[in-house]
């Protein structure tokens, strides 16, 4: 919420700031930044608001906390790649097509202090927590959990959740989705999300976490998304065309025999 | 290897005869291909050019076949997006920037029947397998293994590839790497794999699979990257810019305390 004593003006200029550095190498790769307390001397800001904008930094991947909380420039293991694309964003984050959605649970809560700046609540404030799980041909194959900030969660139909995606529910509401980041990893699946989707606490599980943002760079939704290892897979294409090169990013849902069609060799 | 006697080429107008009615819609999301009996007489080939055809439709993506190979179209869980990228596809395909590699095994094996489609060799033919363990900061986190075809593997330096990536030491060689298929996936570590990065079989690894070719579409690469799931996270950003869109793709190498760092939250 942007309210005049919302820290946020004040942390963007600092997160902006440094993310320039980064881009621009004069923060390098592998490099320490500035201590906490210098960064405070540096733009004239409290410690809080310094470290929001660590927080955001770590939370778009372009720099880790390690021990002792000393913060490093990112090395990446795959060079970033940036490309344009004409697509409609709410497509590229359909992750769910062909399944049914079961709510499980839609209710106010107070959120931890990451999840607060995350969608930028301030404290006290509560955010709408909407757990789903998405199962294909009868079969449960993903458990979502999603946070959005009070004024977004207002603006929800929570009886529609079931029938229709959230960020599909907010264009129809005029809500505009303008930027998303998703990050995609594997992980042991958390003992409360397992028996959901018939797994056993630690099997492997593929993470989709993301943050999309409207037209004014306001978060609008936090999501988790845990599919069963054997349901899912991400796949990017590269080929070309007579325009050039084509890059063409999927995801396909395969419920069924473990591995099978989720690889691309047939094993 | 591109030989007169080789089927490629009649399995080649199979499938994409296929691939056509599926990108036409004449074949749906859902449906029931005709059988390999009626495929047979359909195009006038045998019935292993019509498995080689559908071997490397499911390859793709665009098909599975269960119980009785009935092979079915996909139905994506995620809408696809296309987009034209300027940048080299060799650094999108960059997995292992800033890690040190150790050669495990090159050596020439006879490999099973759905490798050699994926690779186009012929049966009889041996092709290259070479297995690394790739290192940060002297921690193991990524096991690989590639297979290439004989025709490239005669042109690899084997001792050159503890220094360098293979697609770096082809670029070299003269070989024009103009696209490629990755799927991503989470899966239990193969106990084979496990020791080598420090986990237990069953623990979970994120897998990055990938089909690179050439500019004359010849198979040059199958790689298979078994990363440790604490190690690894995959990122896609959009956001706005003046121009229009923008999509940025990345990974990044997260070494130390599991999850904190590869979660787009801290948690």
């Amino acid at each position: 919420m942007s309210t005049s004593d919302d820290p946020a003006p004040l942390y963007s200029r600092v997160h902006a700031a440094i993310r320039e550095a980064i881009r621009e190498g004069r923060l390098a790769a592998g490099a320490l930044l500035p201590s906490e307390k210098e960064l405070e001397a540096a733009h004239g800001v409290s410690r809080i608001t310094v470290r929001r904008a660590l927080d955001e930094l770590e939370r778009e991947g372009l720099i880790t906390r390690g021990r002792g909380r000393q913060a490093k420039v990112v090395e990446p293991l795959v060079s970033r790649i940036r490309t344009e694309i004409e697509e409609d964003l709410a497509a590229m984050l359909d992750l769910v097509r062909g399944t049914e959605a079961k709510v499980l649970s839609a209710s106010w809560r107070l959120v931890d202090a990451p999840m607060r700046a995350t969608l930028q609540a301030g404290e006290g404030e509560p955010v709408l927590q909407v757990d789903r799980l998405r199962s294909k041909d009868g079969k449960p194959i993903m458990h979502t959990r999603a946070h959005v900030p009070a004024w977004i969660g207002a603006k929800l139909d929570r009886e529609a959740l079931a029938g229709t995606t959230m960020l599909e529910l907010l264009a129809r509401a005029g809500v505009r989705i303008a930027g998303a980041e998703q990050a995609m990893r594997a992980a042991p699946c958390p003992k409360e999300v397992a028996p959901l989707i018939g797994l056993s606490a630690g099997d492997p599980v593929f993470i989709v976490e993301r943050l999309v943002r409207d037209d004014r760079d306001r978060p609008i939704q936090h999501l988790l998304a845990t599919f069963r290892w054997d349901s899912f897979s991400y796949r990017i294409r590269s080929t070309r065309s007579a325009a050039g090169r084509v890059v063409e990013i999927s995801g396909a849902g395969h419920v069924g025999a473990p591995a099978e069609g989720a690889s691309i060799t047939r094993r």
